[in-house]
Order: structure tokens, then sequence, then C-alpha cells
């Protein structure tokens, strides 16, 4: 009746409420989910064909071969040490920092990692069609069935080690929380200012737009890319009641300084 | 013939290359450019329609009645100190930092801004009708006046004061030119692991939809949101070969902690 395996979810987090039905839907159905967090559990359980919520991590009796962790990154290790794992059962995490080693000490050797890349909130739809996902696992047989499980999903499906997986989601941060950052700081500033956050969206919209196009590089403008560090101290001396602040301006002018000027 | 006045630029960097042949085409005849740079200003003339090369800054005989400096900032003072201009003439700046009274010492008192927000580089065509434009000027007539041509381009023209004007740019600095930059970093780091800059992209486009659409501050994601110190440590080693990269990635995440977890 079901072509794939079914699958467990440890963690009800922003990837495990966006991955877990994307994966039902695709035919890796979902049939239990555990969070600490019962409510969350629940919830996601409510977005599943046949799930329900499991109560603890003994899944001796599980008819799943898929274990899934998407749980906070600090958290995988107390998962590991107490999870009880069904004869073959597969289990992977999905962290994009953590190496594939620290699932070593499940009671499986069927171990893999499962990194789709992308920022999810709760909140905000996704389509995984166009999120890369990552896959690792010493097992040639485990690999398999993880590229199938991810092309279910994701047309872009690539295998890498666990030091580029961890070069990867540190560039991740950067492009993505750091970025995000930015345009934090950048809103303050409008509303201390009694300006509408409006009149960014479209300097924001056509800055990724064209770093997209021609390259962050070739796309770079402003007082530091000049080399205008009469500017540079205008704009340091302006921030100088928000310590911080003027400190982040500083340190990346010199950055890009450095990048352009040296 | 001519319905509106005609305009002479002064300069020819990625601002004005775009801008004056906006307003060319919008009905504001931009006559003459004048650059430091005469190859730039005869490449410039090239876009307008019946624009030529002004050799020097000496216009007492010219028929344009709006003169639109776009140079550096760092470059706006030695232009207001040389430049001759005719009767009547509306000299405006277009600089988001510099003070309306960069202007004062020119030779006529209708003087003013004309601040367009967006970056621009010179192989990448932008669209005027959605880039705020912003007017200050101590005269009714020549606010009018700027209102106008800001209009001929521009679905949105905002009239704000000088101090404004800082903090607008301020910010468009972190949001434009810094999360360009946190992109450069991010992709020397793919570059340095043999990873292809593709696999970024649909992340950072998503985060930019997710920021607009739902605001940074409730789409902020990652271990410094989640307060996860033992992984920012982590990254923070993974990074130590290069000092400044991971000075960045220290006090980017620490500003992201003060401000989730404090």
């Amino acid at each position: 009746m079901y072509k794939q395996p079914f699958v467990s979810f440890i963690g009800s987090g922003n990837l495990a409420w966006h991955l877990a039905p994307a994966l039902d839907n695709a035919g890796f159905s979902v049939r239990e989910v555990y969070s600490r967090d019962s409510k969350n559990a629940k919830a996601l359980v409510g977005k599943l064909y046949e799930g329900e919520e499991k109560k603890d991590l003994d899944f001796t009796d599980s008819k799943s071969t898929i274990f899934v962790i998407a749980v906070a990154d600090d958290a995988i290790e107390s998962v590991v040490q107490e999870i009880v794992l069904p004869g073959n059962a597969v289990l992977v995490h999905t962290s994009g920092s953590q190496p594939l080693s620290v699932l070593d000490y499940a009671t499986t050797e069927n171990s893999g990692v499962f990194y789709p890349l992308q920022t999810f909130s709760k909140n905000k739809k996704v389509d995984f069609k166009d999120i890369p996902i990552f896959v690792e696992s010493e097992s040639k047989e485990v690999e398999k069935l993880l590229k199938e499980m991810a092309k279910s999903i994701s047309k872009k499906v690539i295998k890498i080690d666990s030091r580029q997986r961890k070069a990867l989601h540190v560039a991740a941060v950067f492009a993505s929380n750091f970025t995000n950052h930015m345009l934090s700081i950048s809103n303050d500033l409008l509303k201390e200012y009694k300006l509408d956050s409006e009149l960014l969206k479209p300097l924001i919209a056509e800055t990724i737009t064209k770093a997209l196009a021609i390259g962050p590089d070739d796309a770079q403008t402003g007082p530091a890319r000049r080399g205008d560090l009469e500017l540079l101290d205008n704009h340091y001396a302006f921030l100088e009641e928000n310590e911080e602040v003027a400190e982040i301006y500083k340190l990346v002018s010199q950055h890009i300084l450095d990048r352009y000027h040296s």
C-alpha cells in the first residue's frame, strides 16, 4: 500500500514544521512526532495525514524506518543518548553544523545527515522545490535512501562531507542571519527618525537582485567602497549614542575598505 | 518648445549615469555634462538626446536652469567653490549624507537637495519609478520645482530635512552596502570550500522576501537568535584563520544575542 518507508520526527520547531508535512505529502508518510513541547507536537501532527504524537523516545515498536532529528543543535546529543530505535532504523539529523559523528552513539549504524539549506519561520510558507538539500552518510544504502527522500521534495540534492557542510552553514549565517540583522538595525534607525520602513524596501530588493545578478563584489557601492573616509567618520560620529551599532559600522566598513582599497 | 527647464549635470559616476538619461527622457532635457573624467562625460552624453560635454565649471552662458551635482561626497565642496552659475540658477546636490548647507557658498540662493535612494552600478539597469526621491530646500519655489522634477521619474517623492536624510543614508548603508558585504564574505567561504555559489541563492532570496514580508525582527533565525552559545563558539573557532571575518561573526552575533536574549 505504501511504497515509501514511514518516517518519525523528533522535534517540532521551525524546520520540522515545514519539512514533516512536505515529506508526508511526497509519500514519505510521517507517522510519529515527538517533541519536548507537547503542544507543538500536537499542532504539527494536525498538519499530517496519519501522524500521531509520540510521548517518549522509545521507538522499539515503531513502524517507521527513518527517524529525523530536527531539534536545536545543542539538543541533538541528548536525543541520541535517550532514543531507542527498532531494528534497521535509519537515524538522521538535519543540522548544518553538527558532524555526522554526533550520531555515533545511537543504537543504529545506519546514520546520516539530511540538511535542507533554508531559513524557516513557522508563519512563512516555503516551497521545498528550490531548496538545496545536502545529504551525507557512510553507508551507500543510507545515502541512496536519503537522496531518494530529498529528491521527493527538492530539485537540488547534493552529497557533501561534514567539513563542507560546516563551511556552508557558516556562509549561510552571513548570507541570511547577518543580512537580516543589518535590516533590523536599519529599521531601528528609520523608526528613531520617524521615517517609514517602506522607504527602504526598493533599495533592499534592488540590492539583492543586483548581488544575485552580477555578484556581490561587483555590486558593492557606498562610502567604504568609494574609500570616502570623511563620510565614514561622519557616520560613525552620527551613531555614537548607540555604541554597538557604531562598532558594527566601523568593523564592517573597515573590512570593505580592506577588500577594495589595499 | 520645451516645457521644462534645461538641466546640467556635474559628475558622470554611477548615479549620474542613470539619473541624467531618466530626467532627459522625462522632459527635463539634460544639455550639459561636466566631469573631471572626460571619457565618462562623453559616454554619458552619448545617452542623451541633445546633451554635450562641458569642459569647465563656468556656466555663465549656460541655458540651463537646474544644475545637478552628482559627484562623490568629498568632491562636492570643491565643485561649489569653483562653479560659476548664470542668474536664477537652481543648484542641487544628490548626496544622502551632505547637509543642504554644503551649497551655502555657491553663487546662488536657490539651492536644494535631490536624493534618489537606490544603489546604482553602471552595468545594472534601474527603474526610477519605484525609487523614493527625497527633496529639500529652504525656498518654497525651489522645493516645488524639485518635486516636479522628481515626480517626472518617480512615484514616491518625499520632503525631509537634512537630519532625517542623514539617518536614512546611514540606514541605507546597513540595509544595502552591509547586507551586500555579508554576501561577499559568504561567497568567499563557499569558494574556499569548493562549493557552488549558486547553492546559497534560494536562501538569500527567501531571507529578503521573508524580511520584507514579516519584518526582519520576526524573520530572524540562526544560532544567535536561538541563543546557541556552543555553536557560536564553534563557528568562531572555525573562522579563526580569517581574523577579521571571525571578529565580524562575533560582534554581529553578540548584537543579535543582546537583541533577543536580554
